[in-house]
């Protein structure tokens, strides 16, 4: 009898038909059925969700491209800042719901349907649809197998969704993934980088095929294809130049991030303006839109502004590899009146002004009408609007050099023309990783061009600009986090060995309300009446301060509600409370008062923590929060004036 | 009188002397001073030791390339797997040492000066000699400034370092700072990528420009230009070879991983080979060599092996953008009497064997030679032979796709010849990045050649190589430590829901030693005898068992013999001696018995921790080591057999 329960029930544990055992060849078709078990257990090893983050990809490729053909209505700002405030741990609601993900895809496609009118991008939009696609998918994922969903599985997810954002905007998955690590946080794990990595792919890959099937390409390339000379591509001199063009695009960003954040405080707090913002968005985005479109109108001003060229034409007509000003010095070409797609670069050409005169106009207007674009309340991207920007700022550079050293730099013997491309590249590199504080926009350049023989000039501006910008601003990201008053750790940035001895008990937070079990149901009720406090840290007995978990207040005041008032037989204490059913959560992690601000610091950006209490001996001493970091770090960089 | 003194002591705490107060112009020199050091304060700001960067690339970049001329005498064996040992934390004596550092160099060099007869390269012996140099300076560094040293800082180096030995040699900043950051840690922070970044580039610069001022280049360019065709590099339908190809590649990285993981451990235990190595180390090398001279021997069998051809050149020949099969199917070029650096691939070809023949040869002879070079002690690279392996394989299944479709694949009309160059990249990057578990090789192949528009074929042969790779064997680096018996904390592989809900109680040491406070010392001197570990839990009391922190055996033992015999009045206990001037060093990091198996592992990981001790309710329960971390996730991918 035993032996036919085991026969029925088989080694995977569903029974077996007698039919099927007797069918012809049991065992080999029980070996091929172990064999593709083997298999399956085999490629789910690695990650088992693999199939999740190439849906993921997928379908953000799909939406990246789909909504370069449809039209839609106008709703809300970037997302890049809020993810990244979620990301460090903070749940910030509705920013992850899907009901908002239609809203925004049309009106995204309607912003960027304005062209370079309004003159935005899609990055940051992507991001935030991408992250909501992923916090969907990984809801209908769990339920679907029945799993409790899981905060760090959850977290890990949300920064694949970030760089599959990117990745599929630009079609790059290298610097897709290595630019939202950058800007979304400070530690990262090289799994998540893999993952990464794997979803970009996807997603870049889908990108350009569906540009092949829609017979745009003849095969999967780069998006901004350039034609640099490839075997004396700069001259060694000429390093000296991309150097000082990284230091004047820091200078640049920093003027940038400044006024943009002043101006986004201004509306914040300007009366007028901030209660038309409240009433009437439509209005106030009008208004705006008036403003950017009448300037940009290509008869009138628009004619010094190239205001005819697209996004994508600005970017390949500043790339261009020939040198405007060497060309136009002796014969001018004529204003066409349709586009010329052949020579872009005929659009950035006045006869009065010369390019010169139309590059630096545009750059003028342009940064003034970027900061009044950004208070629009509409989803849109600001990360391509100042990669052009850079591109322009490198342009103007290069013209000038090409025009000083019309022979070009004579290096052994050979005579080899300046390219004011190269510049153009290196700029827009710079320029945009100055304002977003990152470095992999150097790689995003090369990635987007098809080549990468300008590395070293290029990696070398993208450095000096980011030194100055580091030093002197918040990056646009942090910046718009300070203004919107988001939860925000900042980082250590000194580097000095005394900031190395700083340790919790220096800074951490004395004044802690604890409950201890032996406390009466009268005193607790006093607490939870006193404070607002989201936990409390529960202790042994009001003696011992011995720490025992969290308990949180809103258990407590329901568990204090259903305590029937006649219950009073002797002194019913906290602990009566509890065993009535109030949830004590156990204290996972805690500081020492000897911990250094630098592993505090360590733990909370890596586990994405709020607040970790500390102990001494067992005694629930005091507690750490982004408050007592924050504190500690500023007085590091600023120490407090002795008194 | 109060008023003199602040005079006198000024802003800067020096003392104003009467004459540089009473001198020309005090207010504009004072100006100018403070302007000077806010400029020096600024300039410091970012990481005050940006100095100590540049001054590490620059001296890899001239050690790197002054090698590259002299000769010396043979000494041991790569460092990466050691570099990686002690970046999780342990500690290995002389390992840093810079003594070590002329034999070194002068052994690469040698090793070198042999050639493509022993075929090996300097990733690893560089990485070595580089995170030697930043150790160094780093002592002196704090020796100048007279601050104590700090492990958290030095790690932080160690990982710059690193990524400017790979960057040093391959004049490729991008891929330096990744691949070092994928072979070296588990988890890293964007700090640490930045200056990574910064020193990688001075480098680098500093490698090309000695290069340009030796006359050998025009200019900054890359090392192994090639040139594919730009317009359309590839086919769509390709996309589909390369994945095999990176399919190939992966399942061949498994049998050379296995391969050599077994031989090594072959040479380890196998008694006559170990009492060779162990006796006389030159005569192993020298049989070892002299088998590998001879089969490499131009006129002989190496005429199979394109022996002829220096490392450099057999990636320049193999990345060449013609069809070698194409080109010698009606015509078949002379075997020349010289290489020929105009047409190198004609080493390539041998009129019986074809290119097929020699290619397949070479893989298979070198697939031998590569795992016996290995056991050579000698300092020695194993990373360029590889790449170098993989762009082998590549080329063979690029010329087989060539012959087989030798009109092109015809794609939107247009027929493009297929390029066998690009599978030979994109089979190196495949190749090296399954041997090494890295994707960041993709990159390095970009940046090695000077051209990206493979970008999305070679990255996903490379992720298909790796998923191949990682989920059948430990990477190259991680293989060496299992043999050589290095600590070792394996990563968790499954991403099941399960493991989340695994937690610390679970694998937990229980069985630990605490010495209480109140301890007799008879009772402490057995325990200190008895045990040999190397720190113990001091708790408070023999009953409370609550943890105060750790002390030392060593401090223990002396404290012990200082005690005197005769000092008997009442029972001595513990205490009085730690009175005595006994350290005892603060917990300052503790786990609970309900802290995750996850976060633990982030722990270790991210603070490089050795050991935590587990306190519940303020009592030492436990502690958790590697040993408990390892044995708890290797149950996690193959759970316990029930009983």
């Amino acid at each position: 009898m035993e032996e036919l329960v085991g026969l029925r029930e088989g080694s995977s544990g569903s029974p077996v038909s007698l039919r099927e055992l007797w069918g012809p060849c049991p065992r080999v078709r029980r070996g091929i059925r172990g064999g593709l078990e083997w298999l399956k257990q085999k490629v789910f090893r690695v990650g088992e969700d693999w199939y999740f983050l190439m849906t993921l990809g997928v379908l953000m490729a799909l939406i990246s491209y789909t909504m370069n053909f449809a039209i839609g209505r106008v709703v809300r700002g970037s997302g890049i800042p809020e993810l990244k405030t979620i990301l460090s741990g903070v749940v910030l609601e509705d920013y992850l719901d899907i009901k908002n993900f239609g809203a925004k895809v049309a009106g995204l496609t309607c912003t960027l349907a304005a062209g370079s009118t309004i003159f935005l991008g899609k990055v940051g939009p992507f991001v935030h649809l991408s992250v909501m696609i992923a916090a969907y998918l990984g809801r209908v994922h769990t339920k679907a197998i029945g799993e409790s969903e899981n905060k760090s599985k959850q977290n890990e997810m949300l920064v694949v969704a970030a760089a599959v954002g990117v990745a599929t905007v630009f079609a790059a998955p290298f610097s897709g993934v290595l630019f939202s690590i950058e800007v979304m946080s400070s530690h990262f794990s090289v799994w998540d980088y893999w993952r990464g990595f794997f979803a970009a792919t996807c997603g870049a890959f889908m990108f350009r095929l569906l540009s092949v099937f829609n017979s745009e390409q003849e095969t999967i390339t780069s998006l901004y294809k350039t034609s640099f000379r490839v075997d004396v591509p700069f001259d060694l001199p000429e390093i000296f130049f991309f150097v000082a063009l990284g230091a004047i695009c820091g200078i640049v960003s920093c003027a940038y991030l400044f006024c943009q954040r002043t101006f986004l405080g201004f509306v914040k707090t300007n009366r007028v303006i901030s209660k038309l913002l409240a009433t009437s968005k439509p209005l106030y985005s009008a208004l705006a839109a008036l403003v950017l479109a009448s300037i940009t109108y290509p008869p009138g001003v628009g004619r010094f502004l190239a205001s005819r060229l697209s996004m994508k034409q600005h970017l390949d007509s500043l790339f261009d590899n020939h040198s405007w000003a060497l060309m136009t010095q002796n014969s001018s070409p004529p204003w066409p009146k349709e586009l010329d797609p052949q020579n872009l670069w005929f659009e950035w050409y006045h006869p009065q002004f010369t390019i010169f005169g139309t590059l630096a106009f545009f750059l003028v207007m342009k940064f003034w009408m970027l900061i009044l674009a950004t208070t629009i309340p509409i989803p849109a991207g600001y990360f391509m609007p100042i990669f052009i920007f850079g591109a322009g700022i490198g342009r103007l550079i290069g013209e000038a050099l090409a025009l000083a050293f019309p022979e070009g730099i004579v290096a052994g013997g050979v005579t080899n023309p300046i390219m004011p491309g190269g510049y153009a590249l290196a700029g827009a590199a710079a320029f945009s990783g100055a304002v977003t504080h990152t470095i992999s926009t150097a790689l995003l350049a090369f990635e987007l061009t098809g080549q990468i023989v300008h590395a070293l000039p290029v990696l070398m501006a993208v450095l000096a600009a980011n030194a100055i910008a580091q030093s002197c601003q918040p990056s646009f990201y942090d910046g718009t986090i300070i203004v919107k008053k988001l939860p925000y750790l900042p980082w250590i940035r000194s580097r000095k060995i005394s900031s190395h001895r700083v340790i919790v008990e220096h800074f951490m937070n004395c004044a802690i309300t604890t409950l201890a079990k032996d406390a009466p149901l009268e005193e607790v009720a006093r607490v939870v009446t006193s404070t607002d406090l989201a936990k409390y840290f529960l202790v042994e007995s009001t003696e011992s301060q011995i720490l025992v978990g969290t308990v949180g207040r809103e258990d407590l005041v329901q568990a204090l509600r259903a305590e029937p008032p006649s219950w009073t037989p002797g002194h019913p204490c906290l602990r009566d409370l509890l065993a009535g059913g109030c949830l004590i959560e156990p204290v996972t992690l805690q500081l020492s008062p000897e911990t250094s601000l630098h592993q505090a610091h360590n733990l909370f950006q890596l586990l994405k923590l709020q607040s970790l209490p500390v102990t001494s001996l067992g005694r629930a001493v005091g507690s750490v929060s982004w408050v007592e970091l924050k504190k500690a770090i500023s007085s590091l960089t600023n120490p407090p004036a002795p008194k």
